[in-house]
C-alpha cells in the first residue's frame, strides 16, 4: 500500500461543479494550486463523479443517461468535456498535464458495472466472462443508478477491477474517490468489495490513493477501513451550515482513536469560497454560508483531527481571507506532524481537544460550540503539561506565557488553537 | 370494482413447481378442480410467476435472463412451456381452457417494467414515450430483478398499466396476484403503484380480482388496501411449519376488524398435499410436513378468519385426507356465510376464536397451541350466548347439545370447531 | 366472579374532588343519581384515592402525610372527611345509605400496604407476621408514595389482601378500584398482587366489582385481566382534549376483541360536565374543554366498544346538555345488549365501527376524526347488511330508510350514530 | 477539589466480604498493604457497604434492618462489627490506625438519607427541618433499599449533605465511594445529588476522594463526572469472567477522550487472589476464575487505560503470583506517567491499545481476545514511532531492539505489552 505518512491535500471539483466539470475548469484550479498553495503542501486535483457522461451538467443525474465506455465495459471520460481524451486516451494527457505542474492526478468511481453494459453482453479484458455473469442485480445504489455491484463470488469480478486499475495506472492516476462503498443505504456497506479493490490497487504497479464514500462508514468496521482503505468518510455530503459542522465534532471524537499515518476518517470537502456554482445541492452559486468563524473552527477540528483536507471551491475565486485559511503554515504543520489527537471535555457549550507533536509539543483547541460569546478556561495539568507553558496562538500568531489556565474570550462558533511548548 | 362476496377460492402453481410450471400442469389441476372440487366453490386457476422465462425450472430466478416480450414491453407467456401461447395469443386458449371447465383464470405479474425493456428503448402502446421514461431506476424488487418500478409522477406509468391490463383482459383472465408491491425490503410499499394498478382495472372492461404480495402489508396502511385491492398477504410467504401457522394467529387477530366482503387479508397459500415438485424454497418434493391436527387447525383458522383459500399442491396427488380438507361443506358454509370474526382470548396455551354466520347463527374455535394434550374449557355466556345451544362439530360432524360451557380434550396444534345454534 | 353481563356504570370523584371528596359531596351525587340517572341503568358511586388522608385537599399528593390506619394496618376513612366513619364504623354507614337509594358503593385503594406501617411493625390480622415480613421494599408506586407492594411469595401477603377485603365486605363495598397495578410507571404491571386480589375477593363472601388502574394495562396480557378482573384500563388518566379522545379510537380498536360479559377494558372516566373543582391535574375548576359533538363521539365510542361508564363531573351541577347525554336509552341500549363491536375502517380522516345487537340488528358509527366538516359514505354491504335498511339515529332519533349506502355531512370531531334494522 | 495527579491505588473490603467486613479483617488488611504494598503506590484502605447495619453477614441485605444511626439520622459504625467505633466515637479509631500505618482510609455510603429517618420524623444537624421535609419519596435504590434519595429543591438536602461529610471529615475519611448515583436502574443518574456530595466536600474541610457506583455512568455526561468526581464506574460490578473483561476493552475505548490527571474513569474492582469469601454473588468462596492470562490482560488494560486500582481480595491470602501483580514497577510507571491511551485496532480477534509517557517513550499493548493462540503483528510506524527502537516487557523484563514490526505469540485472551523507547 502507498505510504501516506499525512494525511493527503487537495482539490475536488464536487462542491463547484457537481457532475458536470471540464477539462479546462480542472486545468485552472490546478494552476492555482500550483502557484499558491503547493509550497504549503496541496497536492491532489480530483474530478469527481460522472465524468463519463457526456450531458451532465450540475449536481443532479440523468436518468439511464447513455455513457461514454471502452468494448471493455470501462466508463471512459466524455470527449465533449474533457477534449483531450479523444481517441480513446482517456485521461492521460490531463494526468500529464497536473503531473507537470508538481501535482497529482485524482478521479472518482462509482462501484460496479455499468447497467447499461449488462444489457449489452461485453466481455470482461481478457476473458470470455460478460459483464452479466458478475454484476449483482439487486446491489444497486439508490441515489446514482447508473451501476450495478459486482458479485464477489465470481472469479470475473476480480479480473473486472483489475482492469479498471489497470487502465487508471496507464494514465498515470493517483488517487482514486470510490463511491457507493464505504455506507449504502440499502445494504449497510460493502466489505467484499473494498477488499477487491484494495487487490486490484495493488496488482496495477502504481501507488494510488483510496479514498472511499459515502458516509457513514460503520464504526464497528473500522479494521476493515483500516485495513483496506487511505480515507473513509464519517458522515454523508458535508455542506456549509452550522449543524453539519457542530455533528462533525462528535464524529471526529468516535474515530479518533483510529486516526492512523496513511489511514485517515475524511471530515469531506471544506466548503469555503466559491461554491455552488452548478452545483445545486445545498444553495445556489455563492461565497461559503459559513461565518469566518465557523471556517477557523473548520480547519482547527479538521486539522487537529487529522483529516483529509480537500478544498471544494473555485480556487481562482478565492478571496484574500479563504487564501489565508489554505496557508497557513503553523495550521499545516499541526496536520502533518502530530498524534494522539482527542476530544478532552465536551459540554453542551464548549469542545476541547488535544493532540501532540511528534517532537512532544501539545496542541489545545478551545471551541465555542454554543451561540454565545463565552469566556473558555481550561488548566493545563489537565493534559499534562506543567504550569507554565509558552504558546502560539496558530490564528492569531500571539505568543506568550501562559500560566496554570487558558482563558480566552471566544466568538459564537469560534475556536482558540494553541501550540503549547514547555522549554 | 369486483363484487366479490366471499373470499377467493383456488389454485395456485407456486408451493408445487415455483417458476417453472407448464401449461399441461396447469390444465391437469384445472381438470382435478372442475371434477372434484367445483362443487363446493372452488374457482380460481392461477399460473404464478415467471410465465414469460423460457429457462425456468424450479423456484430460483435465473438473473438478466431474457424474457418473452411483445414490442411494447409487455411481457408474454414462454411459448416452449405454453404452447398455445404460439402466434403471440398469449394465454387466451388456456383462459378458454379454463373456463370451457366453468372455472376462472388467473396469473402472477411483477409491479413495474422489464428492466431489458428500459435498455432496448422500445415505445409504450400509443405513446411516444419510452420505457426509459417512465421506469424508476432505483425502484426494484431486491429478491426478484426482472423489473423496474416505474414513476408514478410520469404520465406514461398509467398508460402503461392501462395496456397490461388491457391485454389481459383481452386473453380474457379474471385474477392477477401483483407481487413486490404489498410489502417491500427496501422501500416500505408501493402505494402509488397499487392505485395504478386498481384504475388501469376499472378501466380494462373486465371483473379482474386484484391479489397484492408478498407480505407483510403495512397494518397501519389497511384502508389503502380495502380502498384498493381484494386481497392482500399478511405475512412472507407461508410454508408447512408449525412456527409459521402459529405466528399467523397473530396476524389474522391484528387484520380480523378489515376483514369485509371483497376485501381479503390473505393468510397465503394452504401448503397441503405433495408440494415442493419444483419449489425447492422450504425443502424438497414431499407430502406437507403439517400433521393431520395442524392441517386442521391452519383450515379451522383460515376460514373463520375468511381468508382467501388458494391451494398450493399438485391436486391430481391429493390422497383422501387431503381432499376431505377442501370438501368440508360445514366449514365452507362458514368461510363464506358469516362476519365479525375476532379472537376472544389468547393464552400462551390457548386460543379462543368466534364469527356470527349472517343468519345468527355462532361459530367457536378452541386452538390448542401447546405441544402437549390439553382440556379446553369455554363458557358460552362469554360470546353472548344463552345456557343451552346446539352444536356441529364441522370436523367430526358430531351433533347435540351443550350447557354452559363447552369443554373438550384436543390435540397438541389441534383445534375443536363447532357452529352453535341457539334455537 | 361477580355476575356482570353489562358494563357498569356509575360516578367517580376524581375528575371533580381529586383526593379530597367528602361524605357530604358523595351523598349529594348519590342522591342526583338515584333521582335523575338510576332508570337509565347508573349505579356505583365510588370514593377516589385517599379517604383515609386527613389533610387531603386537591388532586395532589402530601408526602409522608399520616394516614388513618387501623391496629391491622388497614386504612380507614379520615373522620374529619367522612364523620359516619367515627369509632372505627369505616364506610358502613355511607354504603348503607347509598344502598338505600337502590345503588351500589365503591372505593379505591393503592396496592400494597403502608410505608407507615412497615415501620411501625404492626401485626397482620390473625397472624404472627409483621407488615414489614410482607412488604417489598423497592415495590413503589412512583406517583403516589404512600404504599410498598407486597411480596407474592410471603405467605402473610395473601392473609393481608384478605384481611382488607373482608373489612370492604363487612362494609357493604360493592366495587373495588385498585391502583398502581394494571401498569406500572417503573415495573411493567403486577400480575401476581392482582391474582392475590381475585383470591381475596373469591373469599370474602361479597360480590365486589374489581378495577384495575392506571393503564395502559399491556394488551399482551389480555388473558390475566380477562381472567381476574372485570374492568382494566386501556390508557393513562383520561382528560377533556381531542388528542387524548383521537388516541381513545386506537386503543378500543386494539382491545376490541377482548371485551366479553363480565371483563372490559376500560375507557377511564367521562369528563364531561362541571370537573376540576379541587382537581388541579388539567386546567382548573371548569366546565368540560370537549365540544357537544367531541362529547357525542365520546359517548358514541365509549358505548359501541362497550366500556365501563363512569361519570366524573359534579352531578348537581349537569346542565341539560349533559344530563342528556346520560340519559339516551338507544345509547344504552347498544351500550347492554350488543357484542362483536370492531373497528371497520380507519383513513387518516375517518373511523368507522360496527356491533351487533343481541337480535341480530346493526350498529353503525361514523366518526369524522378530521378538523374539517366532512361527507361521510359508508356502503351497507361492506358489514353484510342487505341493500335496504330501516335506521334509527341514536342521537338526533330521526329515522328512515337507507338505500345501498349511508351518506352523512358530519361536523369535525363529530359522529353519526345508527341501529340497522333489516325488517 | 483533592489534587490527584495519578489513579488512586487501593483495596476494598467488597470481593472478599460483601456487606459485612469486620474492624479486625480491615486492619489485617491494612497491616498487610503497610508491609507488601505501600512501596509500590497502594495507598488507600476503604471499607465498603453496611458497615451501618449489625446483623449484614454476606453479600445480602436484609430488608428493613435497624440501622446503627445518630440523632442528626446520619448512620454510624455497628459497634458488634466495629468495636472502636463504641461511644459514638465512630471510625475516628479505625481511621488514625490506618493513617499511623501511612495509608488512607475510605468507606463506602449510599445516596440519600435512612428510610427509618423519614418515619422517626428526626431532625436535619442545625435545623428545623425533618428528614421527611428533604427525603424525596419515590428516589429509591431497587436493589439496597435503606434509603431515600434527598430533593435537591429542598434547602435542607444540602445541609444534611454537609452534615455527613462534616462527620466523615472530623474521623479522618480520605475516600467516599457513593452508591447509587453514577447510574440507577429506574432514573438515568442523579447529578443534583452528585453536586450536592461535591459542595459538601468541598466545605468539610478534609481532602476526600470522591468515587461514584454503579455504572454504567453515562457516556453523554461525561463532563459532569469530569466537573465534580474524582472516579466513577463504567460498568455494572466487574466480577471474575471472561466476558466481563471482554466488555471493558469496549467500556475503556469509549471513556479513554476522558482520562485527566484527576479524575479516572473506573473499570472497578480487581477479583484477583482470594475473592468471596462471604460474597456470595458470582460464585462461593474461591481464588479467582480468571486464568494467568486473563489476569496479566485485566491488568494491562487497567492501566494502559489509567484506571483506578483497587484490589478486591483478602490480601493476607495473596499467592506469589498474585502478589507479583501488584508489585510490577513498570507497570505502575505506566499507570502513574503516561497519557493519550487510546486504542488504535479492533478487530475480531485483537485488540491493540497505546499511550504516551510523560517523557515521550510509547507503550504498546497487543491483546488476543481470542480463544486461540494468534500470532499478532503491529508496525512501529502506525503508532508514529521511527522503524528501530529499543523495548521492554513489562511482563517479562525481556529487553531488545524491535525493526519495524512488533511480532508476538500471544496465548488465548493473553497480553503482550511493551515499553518503547527511541533513544
Amino acid at each position: 500500500m502507498i505510504e501516506l505518512r499525512t494525511p493527503p491535500m487537495g482539490w475536488n471539483s464536487w462542491d463547484c461543479y457537481g457532475a458536470s466539470v471540464t477539462e479546462e475548469e480542472v486545468k485552472q484550479n490546478a494552476l492555482y494550486m500550483a502557484k499558491h498553495l503547493k509550497d504549503y503542501g496541496w497536492e491532489y486535483v480530483v474530478v469527481d463523479i460522472q465524468w463519463y457522461e457526456p450531458t451532465a451538467n450540475s449536481s443532479w443525474y440523468h436518468k439511464f443517461a447513455r455513457l461514454e465506455m471502452d468494448e471493455y465495459s470501462r466508463l471512459m471520460p466524455a470527449v465533449n468535456r474533457f477534449p483531450s481524451a479523444k481517441d480513446g486516451k482517456g485521461f492521460k494527457e490531463l494526468a500529464d498535464f497536473v503531473h507537470s505542474l508538481g501535482l497529482k492526478f485524482g478521479i472518482h468511481i462509482m462501484r460496479g458495472i455499468p447497467r447499461q453494459a449488462v444489457h449489452m453482453n461485453t466481455k470482461i479484458l481478457g476473458t470470455d466472462y460478460t459483464e452479466s455473469d458478475i454484476a449483482h442485480p439487486n446491489s444497486i445504489c439508490p441515489w446514482n443508478t447508473d451501476m450495478y455491484g459486482v458479485d464477489p463470488n465470481h472469479p470475473g469480478s476480480q479480473i473486472y477491477y483489475n482492469s479498471l486499475f489497470d487502465l487508471y495506472a496507464s494514465w498515470g492516476v493517483d488517487f482514486v474517490k470510490v463511491d457507493d462503498i464505504a455506507a449504502s443505504r440499502l445494504y449497510y456497506f460493502h466489505e467484499a468489495e473494498i477488499k477487491m479493490i484494495r487487490k486490484a490497487i495493488e496488482q496495477c504497479g502504481r501507488d494510488i490513493v483510496l479514498s472511499l464514500s459515502p458516509g457513514p462508514a460503520p464504526l464497528e468496521k473500522a479494521h476493515v477501513f483500516l485495513e483496506n482503505a487511505n480515507m473513509w468518510r464519517m458522515t454523508d455530503d458535508f455542506w456549509d451550515h452550522w449543524p453539519a459542522l457542530l455533528n462533525m465534532f462528535e464524529q471526529c471524537h468516535k474515530w479518533s482513536s483510529y486516526v492512523q499515518p496513511g489511514h485517515y476518517p475524511d471530515c469531506d470537502m471544506l466548503p469555503i469560497g466559491h461554491i455552488g456554482i452548478r452545483n445545486y445541492d445545498n444553495g445556489g452559486d455563492r461565497y461559503t454560508n459559513f461565518t469566518k468563524d465557523e471556517q477557523l473552527t473548520m480547519l482547527s477540528l479538521w486539522c487537529i483531527f487529522r483529516s483529509p483536507l480537500m478544498v471544494g471551491c473555485e480556487l481562482n475565486d478565492n478571496d484574500e481571507f479563504t487564501l489565508s485559511l489554505l496557508t497557513n503554515k503553523d495550521l499545516i504543520e499541526m496536520l502533518k506532524n502530530t498524534h494522539s489527537s482527542h476530544q478532552v471535555l465536551r459540554t453542551p457549550h464548549e469542545v476541547v481537544w488535544t493532540s501532540t507533536h511528534l517532537n512532544g509539543d501539545r496542541y489545545l483547541a478551545l471551541f465555542n460550540i454554543s451561540d454565545e460569546v463565552r469566556e473558555i478556561t481550561f488548566p493545563l495539568h489537565k493534559i499534562y503539561l506543567p504550569n507554565t507553558c509558552h504558546y502560539l496562538d496558530i490564528w492569531t500568531k500571539e505568543q506568550g506565557i501562559i500560566n496554570d489556565v487558558v482563558k480566552r474570550t471566544i466568538n459564537p462558533h469560534g475556536v482558540c488553537l494553541l501550540r503549547l511548548t514547555t522549554k
